[in-house]
């Protein structure tokens, strides 16, 4: 694509290098921020240079934060017997937006995968075998929330091997048919593992 | 949706402004940023910020140029005896893109709406006529390349009428089936006016 001016052309290659945003959109965006006020260009470019600049990561969990300390660590009214570990940030605020969890998290930050180059020392392995070791620790039940993919159960695997020596439960969050779905459309082997992990009725679901 | 830090809350209210982007996408990009090296994020910003405060608008043609005259209207090997009037910048890109265009281009930088109080002032008409009328105009087709809305029709109208009194031909862009579209899915106005303005077979299409 020719663009009128080298302004415009180095804003649209910076901004399509940000994920799931291709020429077309960056091009739209470019013009969009034009058409608009300077103050908006200003406040936009200020956050997300704030946000590069200042954001810290919660020394407990990883989480992102804005002490030394994230909110969730902080906060008092969490259960702090259960620790849930997440991949990402991104995975937490999912969780924690179904307002269904009230205890504590270790961020991850990745999950191991060699094809990708990154091994177990890569991702906050060592930190969560660290909390565990603490004396003040008060965690009994650790929640595995990872996906379901091959890195992701490798992950799941190397935790559990590591967690061997405490005691600890290790859960994993449910796969099974989504709800709201239908039979019919869902996946073979999300539908298989549904019926081979079956819950007693009696139980709920 | 909670956030678990001030900083990402701001910069995904920031980010989310943009044209079809939400807070769930905006809260992606964010944390994309975090993940990224620094030098990213000032490149961006500083790529933003240039956009805005140093693009400039062709004296000529309004067209987003690089100093006073854009590079369309600075290429000596355009054709100076079409005009092609477009609503935006974007728009003439996407001619530009074609390829099929040689001649030169007037932004409008807007259209006409009175719903939403953009009136003939406030759309670059003056200056069209302004073109028309200098000495050395050689112009003798106006092509109106706007959208077939209400808006881009009225706009349309508008110009034919205050351009009454030049001696140039004014044409449309050809309106009718997409090349490559199915007849049976094409809506019934476009289908309708294709037939009202068929074209002789003889005569190309």
């Amino acid at each position: 694509m020719e663009y009128p001016s080298k302004l415009i052309e180095d804003a649209v290659n910076e901004i399509s290098k940000l994920p799931g945003i291709g020429k077309k959109t960056a091009l739209r965006l470019a013009l969009y921020l034009l058409k608009e006020e300077e103050e908006y260009t200003h406040t936009l470019t200020q956050a997300l240079l704030d946000l590069k600049n200042k954001t810290r990561y919660c020394k407990t969990c990883n989480n992102i934060a804005d002490s030394d300390i994230c909110s969730v660590c902080n906060n008092p009214h969490r259960d702090l017997s259960t620790l849930c570990v997440v991949e990402s940030t991104t995975d937490l605020i999912a969780i924690e937006n179904t307002a269904q969890y009230q205890g504590l998290y270790h961020v991850l930050g990745g999950v191991i995968s060699p094809v990708e180059g990154i091994g177990p020392d890569d991702v906050n392995i060592d930190s969560l075998v660290n909390r565990l070791q603490q004396p003040d620790n008060e965690v009994n039940e650790i929640i595995l929330a990872l996906s379901s993919t091959m890195e992701g159960e490798t992950t799941a695997f190397y935790i559990t091997k590591k967690l061997k020596e405490f005691d600890v439960k290790i859960s994993s969050i449910a796969r099974g048919v989504p709800i709201g779905s239908e039979l019919e459309y869902t996946d073979e082997i999300t539908l298989g593992r549904s019926i081979t992990n079956r819950k007693d009725y009696n139980h709920g679901q």
